[in-house]
Protein backbone atom coordinates (compact mmCIF):
# COMPACT_ATOMS: atom_id res chain seq x y z
CA UNK A 1 0.00 0.00 0.00
CA UNK A 2 1.13 3.41 -0.57
CA UNK A 3 1.27 5.94 1.38
CA UNK A 4 -0.72 9.62 1.64
CA UNK A 5 1.93 11.59 0.10
CA UNK A 6 2.65 10.05 -2.44
CA UNK A 7 -1.11 9.24 -3.29
CA UNK A 8 -1.76 12.97 -3.36
CA UNK A 9 0.89 13.79 -5.55
CA UNK A 10 0.09 10.77 -8.48
CA UNK A 11 -3.37 13.09 -7.89
CA UNK A 12 -2.21 16.00 -8.39
CA UNK A 13 0.11 14.64 -11.63
CA UNK A 14 -2.84 13.14 -12.98
CA UNK A 15 -5.33 16.38 -12.84
CA UNK A 16 -2.55 18.22 -14.57
CA UNK A 17 -2.57 15.25 -17.18
CA UNK A 18 -6.46 15.67 -17.83
CA UNK A 19 -6.13 19.62 -17.61
CA UNK A 20 -3.50 19.61 -20.70
CA UNK A 21 -5.92 16.90 -22.89
CA UNK A 22 -8.49 19.65 -22.50
CA UNK A 23 -10.68 17.31 -19.72
CA UNK A 24 -12.15 19.78 -17.38
CA UNK A 25 -12.39 18.21 -13.62
CA UNK A 26 -14.79 19.94 -10.39
CA UNK A 27 -12.49 20.49 -7.54
CA UNK A 28 -14.27 17.86 -5.97
CA UNK A 29 -13.09 15.41 -8.57
CA UNK A 30 -9.95 16.84 -8.63
CA UNK A 31 -9.81 16.04 -5.13
CA UNK A 32 -11.01 11.90 -5.05
CA UNK A 33 -9.20 11.23 -8.15
CA UNK A 34 -8.47 6.81 -7.56
CA UNK A 35 -5.18 6.16 -6.94
CA UNK A 36 -5.24 2.26 -7.96
CA UNK A 37 -1.38 0.57 -6.78
CA UNK A 38 -3.33 -2.66 -6.75
CA UNK A 39 -1.62 -3.76 -3.27
CA UNK A 40 1.71 -4.26 -4.96
CA UNK A 41 3.24 -0.61 -3.84
CA UNK A 42 5.16 0.29 -6.77
CA UNK A 43 2.36 2.68 -8.12
CA UNK A 44 4.84 4.11 -10.70
CA UNK A 45 5.13 0.76 -12.50
CA UNK A 46 1.69 -0.77 -11.83
CA UNK A 47 -1.00 1.18 -11.41
CA UNK A 48 -4.07 3.43 -12.60
CA UNK A 49 -5.11 6.93 -12.02
CA UNK A 50 -9.01 7.19 -12.75
CA UNK A 51 -12.20 9.21 -12.71
CA UNK A 52 -15.34 7.59 -12.74
CA UNK A 53 -18.30 10.10 -13.95
CA UNK A 54 -21.03 7.61 -13.80
CA UNK A 55 -21.50 4.51 -12.10
CA UNK A 56 -25.15 3.04 -12.49
CA UNK A 57 -26.97 -0.16 -13.33
CA UNK A 58 -26.64 0.09 -17.21
CA UNK A 59 -23.52 1.97 -18.34
CA UNK A 60 -20.04 3.55 -16.60
CA UNK A 61 -17.73 6.21 -18.05
CA UNK A 62 -14.24 6.69 -16.90
CA UNK A 63 -11.32 8.98 -17.47
CA UNK A 64 -8.32 7.12 -17.06
CA UNK A 65 -4.70 8.59 -16.40
CA UNK A 66 -1.86 6.43 -17.16
CA UNK A 67 1.82 8.03 -16.15
CA UNK A 68 5.02 6.88 -18.61
CA UNK A 69 5.39 3.36 -18.98
CA UNK A 70 3.01 2.70 -16.18
CA UNK A 71 0.90 -0.70 -16.87
CA UNK A 72 -2.79 -1.73 -15.78
CA UNK A 73 -2.07 -5.46 -14.65
CA UNK A 74 -3.45 -8.24 -16.57
CA UNK A 75 -7.18 -9.32 -15.35
CA UNK A 76 -10.79 -10.02 -16.95
CA UNK A 77 -14.72 -8.64 -15.99
CA UNK A 78 -16.47 -12.27 -14.90
CA UNK A 79 -19.95 -12.64 -15.56
CA UNK A 80 -21.92 -11.32 -12.52
CA UNK A 81 -25.58 -13.03 -12.33
CA UNK A 82 -27.63 -12.56 -15.47
CA UNK A 83 -24.63 -9.80 -17.01
CA UNK A 84 -22.35 -11.32 -19.19
CA UNK A 85 -19.34 -9.62 -17.23
CA UNK A 86 -18.36 -5.81 -18.13
CA UNK A 87 -17.54 -5.13 -21.71
CA UNK A 88 -16.05 -1.83 -22.43
CA UNK A 89 -14.41 0.29 -24.90
CA UNK A 90 -11.04 2.39 -24.96
CA UNK A 91 -10.49 5.51 -26.29
CA UNK A 92 -7.28 6.79 -26.46
CA UNK A 93 -7.78 10.81 -26.04
CA UNK A 94 -3.90 12.00 -25.70
CA UNK A 95 -0.31 9.75 -25.35
CA UNK A 96 -0.38 6.68 -26.69
CA UNK A 97 -1.31 3.19 -24.62
CA UNK A 98 -0.36 -0.21 -26.01
CA UNK A 99 -3.52 -2.48 -25.14
CA UNK A 100 -2.67 -6.40 -24.59
CA UNK A 101 -5.66 -8.64 -25.61
CA UNK A 102 -5.88 -12.65 -26.17
CA UNK A 103 -5.37 -13.34 -29.38
CA UNK A 104 -2.30 -14.27 -31.99
CA UNK A 105 0.71 -12.83 -29.79
CA UNK A 106 2.65 -10.38 -31.39
CA UNK A 107 6.26 -11.11 -32.18
CA UNK A 108 7.66 -8.67 -30.58
CA UNK A 109 5.51 -6.78 -28.28
CA UNK A 110 6.52 -3.28 -27.73
CA UNK A 111 5.40 -3.26 -23.96
CA UNK A 112 7.67 -4.63 -21.16
CA UNK A 113 6.54 -6.86 -18.44
CA UNK A 114 7.18 -4.74 -14.90
CA UNK A 115 10.04 -6.71 -13.68
CA UNK A 116 8.94 -9.30 -11.58
CA UNK A 117 5.79 -10.00 -12.60
CA UNK A 118 6.41 -11.30 -15.87
CA UNK A 119 4.29 -15.25 -14.91
CA UNK A 120 1.08 -12.89 -14.43
CA UNK A 121 1.27 -11.58 -18.06
CA UNK A 122 -0.03 -14.38 -20.53
CA UNK A 123 -1.79 -12.32 -23.69
CA UNK A 124 0.05 -10.77 -26.04
CA UNK A 125 -2.05 -9.63 -28.81
CA UNK A 126 -0.82 -6.02 -29.47
CA UNK A 127 -3.01 -3.04 -30.30
CA UNK A 128 -1.43 0.52 -30.41
CA UNK A 129 -4.04 3.52 -29.71
CA UNK A 130 -3.24 7.00 -30.44
CA UNK A 131 -5.23 9.98 -29.71
CA UNK A 132 -8.49 8.77 -31.61
CA UNK A 133 -8.17 5.44 -31.56
CA UNK A 134 -10.50 2.96 -29.93
CA UNK A 135 -11.40 -0.57 -29.31
CA UNK A 136 -13.53 -2.80 -27.06
CA UNK A 137 -12.92 -5.03 -25.16
CA UNK A 138 -15.57 -8.57 -24.90
CA UNK A 139 -16.95 -9.42 -21.43
CA UNK A 140 -14.72 -11.63 -19.59
CA UNK A 141 -11.78 -11.92 -21.51
CA UNK A 142 -8.14 -11.19 -19.93
CA UNK A 143 -6.75 -7.49 -21.10
CA UNK A 144 -4.00 -5.46 -19.69
CA UNK A 145 -2.39 -2.01 -21.36
CA UNK A 146 0.58 -0.01 -20.63
CA UNK A 147 1.37 3.46 -21.57
CA UNK A 148 3.93 4.82 -23.90
CA UNK A 149 6.94 6.96 -22.49
CA UNK A 150 4.74 10.02 -22.48
CA UNK A 151 1.26 8.78 -20.45
CA UNK A 152 -1.89 8.75 -21.90
CA UNK A 153 -5.46 9.94 -21.11
CA UNK A 154 -8.25 7.08 -21.93
CA UNK A 155 -11.36 6.99 -21.93
CA UNK A 156 -13.21 4.26 -21.09
CA UNK A 157 -17.00 3.79 -21.89
CA UNK A 158 -18.79 0.61 -20.26
CA UNK A 159 -21.21 -1.30 -19.29
CA UNK A 160 -21.73 -1.38 -15.85
CA UNK A 161 -19.21 -1.37 -13.33
CA UNK A 162 -17.78 -3.52 -10.59
CA UNK A 163 -13.92 -3.16 -9.97
CA UNK A 164 -14.05 -5.09 -6.70
CA UNK A 165 -15.24 -8.78 -8.86
CA UNK A 166 -11.91 -8.07 -11.59
CA UNK A 167 -10.43 -10.90 -11.72
CA UNK A 168 -6.12 -10.58 -11.81
CA UNK A 169 -4.16 -13.11 -13.67
CA UNK A 170 -1.65 -11.77 -10.42
CA UNK A 171 -2.97 -13.48 -7.60
CA UNK A 172 -0.51 -11.00 -5.26
CA UNK A 173 -2.78 -8.50 -6.56
CA UNK A 174 -5.33 -6.75 -4.36
CA UNK A 175 -8.06 -4.25 -6.48
CA UNK A 176 -7.49 -1.44 -3.33
CA UNK A 177 -10.79 0.23 -3.04
CA UNK A 178 -9.86 4.33 -3.02
CA UNK A 179 -11.83 5.20 0.07
CA UNK A 180 -8.90 4.55 2.70
CA UNK A 181 -6.15 5.75 1.37
CA UNK B 1 -33.26 19.68 -45.34
CA UNK B 2 -30.32 21.15 -45.45
CA UNK B 3 -27.76 20.92 -48.54
CA UNK B 4 -24.38 19.37 -48.74
CA UNK B 5 -21.92 22.53 -48.78
CA UNK B 6 -24.10 22.98 -45.06
CA UNK B 7 -23.57 19.86 -44.17
CA UNK B 8 -19.96 20.12 -44.84
CA UNK B 9 -19.12 23.58 -43.53
CA UNK B 10 -20.72 22.50 -39.74
CA UNK B 11 -18.95 19.28 -39.95
CA UNK B 12 -15.63 21.41 -40.33
CA UNK B 13 -16.91 23.68 -37.57
CA UNK B 14 -17.47 20.97 -35.60
CA UNK B 15 -14.50 18.90 -36.18
CA UNK B 16 -12.11 22.23 -34.94
CA UNK B 17 -14.40 23.02 -31.63
CA UNK B 18 -13.57 19.23 -30.82
CA UNK B 19 -10.40 19.81 -31.81
CA UNK B 20 -10.21 23.27 -29.80
CA UNK B 21 -11.54 21.14 -26.38
CA UNK B 22 -8.76 18.21 -27.20
CA UNK B 23 -10.48 15.77 -28.07
CA UNK B 24 -8.98 13.95 -31.21
CA UNK B 25 -11.01 12.40 -33.74
CA UNK B 26 -9.65 10.04 -36.54
CA UNK B 27 -9.83 11.50 -40.71
CA UNK B 28 -12.67 8.98 -41.20
CA UNK B 29 -14.53 10.13 -37.72
CA UNK B 30 -14.26 13.82 -38.86
CA UNK B 31 -15.88 12.60 -42.08
CA UNK B 32 -18.60 11.72 -41.00
CA UNK B 33 -19.58 13.76 -38.02
CA UNK B 34 -23.56 13.64 -38.13
CA UNK B 35 -25.01 16.53 -38.46
CA UNK B 36 -28.84 16.57 -37.34
CA UNK B 37 -30.96 19.21 -38.12
CA UNK B 38 -34.29 18.00 -36.95
CA UNK B 39 -35.96 18.22 -40.73
CA UNK B 40 -36.27 21.99 -39.87
CA UNK B 41 -33.77 23.21 -42.50
CA UNK B 42 -32.65 25.45 -39.48
CA UNK B 43 -29.58 24.28 -38.38
CA UNK B 44 -27.83 27.41 -36.93
CA UNK B 45 -30.69 27.72 -34.74
CA UNK B 46 -32.41 23.82 -34.26
CA UNK B 47 -30.05 21.61 -34.74
CA UNK B 48 -27.05 19.23 -33.03
CA UNK B 49 -23.37 17.62 -34.51
CA UNK B 50 -22.14 14.33 -32.92
CA UNK B 51 -19.81 11.51 -33.00
CA UNK B 52 -20.80 8.71 -32.09
CA UNK B 53 -17.98 6.69 -31.00
CA UNK B 54 -19.87 3.55 -29.58
CA UNK B 55 -23.44 2.28 -29.41
CA UNK B 56 -23.83 -1.77 -28.54
CA UNK B 57 -26.60 -3.42 -27.08
CA UNK B 58 -25.39 -2.53 -23.51
CA UNK B 59 -23.70 0.75 -23.34
CA UNK B 60 -23.13 4.10 -26.09
CA UNK B 61 -20.93 7.17 -25.76
CA UNK B 62 -20.69 10.39 -28.14
CA UNK B 63 -19.82 13.68 -28.27
CA UNK B 64 -21.62 16.20 -28.50
CA UNK B 65 -21.13 19.82 -29.99
CA UNK B 66 -23.40 22.35 -30.30
CA UNK B 67 -22.78 26.14 -31.99
CA UNK B 68 -23.33 29.34 -30.32
CA UNK B 69 -26.64 29.05 -29.03
CA UNK B 70 -28.12 25.85 -31.00
CA UNK B 71 -30.81 24.14 -29.60
CA UNK B 72 -31.42 20.41 -29.38
CA UNK B 73 -34.96 20.43 -29.29
CA UNK B 74 -37.45 19.02 -26.48
CA UNK B 75 -37.62 15.10 -26.50
CA UNK B 76 -37.52 11.86 -24.37
CA UNK B 77 -36.47 8.42 -25.04
CA UNK B 78 -39.44 6.57 -24.97
CA UNK B 79 -39.53 2.27 -23.15
CA UNK B 80 -38.42 -0.29 -26.08
CA UNK B 81 -39.49 -3.82 -25.02
CA UNK B 82 -37.70 -4.57 -21.82
CA UNK B 83 -35.95 -1.74 -21.89
CA UNK B 84 -37.66 1.65 -19.62
CA UNK B 85 -35.81 4.14 -22.19
CA UNK B 86 -32.47 5.57 -22.96
CA UNK B 87 -30.97 6.87 -20.06
CA UNK B 88 -28.05 9.36 -19.91
CA UNK B 89 -25.31 11.68 -18.71
CA UNK B 90 -24.39 14.90 -20.05
CA UNK B 91 -21.25 15.83 -19.30
CA UNK B 92 -19.93 19.81 -20.62
CA UNK B 93 -16.63 19.71 -21.59
CA UNK B 94 -16.06 22.93 -22.85
CA UNK B 95 -18.36 26.26 -23.13
CA UNK B 96 -21.83 26.32 -21.61
CA UNK B 97 -24.69 24.54 -22.06
CA UNK B 98 -28.30 25.22 -20.42
CA UNK B 99 -30.14 22.05 -19.82
CA UNK B 100 -33.54 21.91 -19.42
CA UNK B 101 -35.65 18.91 -17.84
CA UNK B 102 -39.33 18.59 -16.12
CA UNK B 103 -39.62 20.40 -12.21
CA UNK B 104 -40.13 23.81 -11.51
CA UNK B 105 -39.33 25.65 -14.22
CA UNK B 106 -36.88 28.55 -13.87
CA UNK B 107 -38.62 31.82 -13.37
CA UNK B 108 -36.31 33.16 -15.97
CA UNK B 109 -34.83 30.78 -18.38
CA UNK B 110 -31.84 31.99 -19.71
CA UNK B 111 -32.24 30.09 -22.58
CA UNK B 112 -34.38 31.30 -25.58
CA UNK B 113 -37.27 28.79 -27.71
CA UNK B 114 -35.78 29.26 -31.30
CA UNK B 115 -38.84 31.72 -32.69
CA UNK B 116 -41.75 29.98 -34.33
CA UNK B 117 -41.35 26.57 -31.87
CA UNK B 118 -42.81 28.52 -28.79
CA UNK B 119 -45.65 25.56 -28.65
CA UNK B 120 -43.12 22.84 -28.85
CA UNK B 121 -40.91 23.51 -25.25
CA UNK B 122 -42.95 22.61 -22.25
CA UNK B 123 -40.06 21.60 -19.44
CA UNK B 124 -38.15 24.52 -18.30
CA UNK B 125 -36.46 23.57 -15.19
CA UNK B 126 -33.10 24.99 -15.96
CA UNK B 127 -29.41 23.28 -15.18
CA UNK B 128 -26.28 24.98 -16.44
CA UNK B 129 -23.18 23.05 -17.07
CA UNK B 130 -19.88 24.22 -17.40
CA UNK B 131 -16.86 22.43 -17.99
CA UNK B 132 -16.83 19.67 -15.52
CA UNK B 133 -20.47 19.85 -14.62
CA UNK B 134 -22.49 16.83 -15.27
CA UNK B 135 -26.45 16.10 -15.27
CA UNK B 136 -28.11 12.51 -15.97
CA UNK B 137 -31.51 12.10 -17.42
CA UNK B 138 -34.21 9.36 -16.26
CA UNK B 139 -35.57 7.40 -19.00
CA UNK B 140 -38.70 8.64 -20.93
CA UNK B 141 -38.29 11.92 -19.32
CA UNK B 142 -38.48 15.53 -21.41
CA UNK B 143 -35.40 17.54 -21.80
CA UNK B 144 -33.78 20.10 -24.32
CA UNK B 145 -30.59 22.16 -24.12
CA UNK B 146 -29.52 25.48 -25.47
CA UNK B 147 -25.52 26.15 -25.85
CA UNK B 148 -24.34 29.51 -24.33
CA UNK B 149 -22.28 32.46 -26.52
CA UNK B 150 -19.52 30.12 -27.43
CA UNK B 151 -20.97 26.85 -28.33
CA UNK B 152 -20.30 23.84 -26.17
CA UNK B 153 -18.78 20.15 -26.40
CA UNK B 154 -20.74 17.65 -23.85
CA UNK B 155 -20.23 14.15 -23.55
CA UNK B 156 -22.98 11.99 -23.24
CA UNK B 157 -22.54 8.24 -22.05
CA UNK B 158 -25.80 6.61 -21.93
CA UNK B 159 -27.48 3.11 -22.32
CA UNK B 160 -28.06 2.26 -26.05
CA UNK B 161 -28.80 4.76 -28.35
CA UNK B 162 -32.09 4.30 -30.52
CA UNK B 163 -32.28 7.85 -32.01
CA UNK B 164 -34.49 7.06 -34.89
CA UNK B 165 -37.22 6.00 -32.13
CA UNK B 166 -36.72 9.89 -29.68
CA UNK B 167 -40.04 11.08 -29.22
CA UNK B 168 -40.00 14.81 -29.93
CA UNK B 169 -42.49 17.38 -28.81
CA UNK B 170 -42.35 19.09 -32.30
CA UNK B 171 -44.21 16.94 -34.25
CA UNK B 172 -42.97 18.75 -37.50
CA UNK B 173 -39.30 17.29 -36.15
CA UNK B 174 -37.78 13.81 -37.97
CA UNK B 175 -34.65 13.29 -36.72
CA UNK B 176 -32.99 12.46 -40.03
CA UNK B 177 -30.55 9.65 -40.36
CA UNK B 178 -26.67 11.13 -41.32
CA UNK B 179 -26.28 8.47 -44.75
CA UNK B 180 -28.25 10.53 -47.13
CA UNK B 181 -26.60 14.08 -46.14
Amino acid sequence: MIGRAEVDHARQRAAEMLARTGLALTPEERAHIEIADFGLGDLEHTGLQLVTYVNNERYCAKDLVLFPHQTCPEHRHPPVGADPGKMETFRCRSGMVRLYVDGPPSPVPAARVPTGSEPYYTVFHEIELSPGDQHTIPPNTLHWFQAGPEGAVVSEFSSTSRDELDVFTDPRIVRVPPSPM
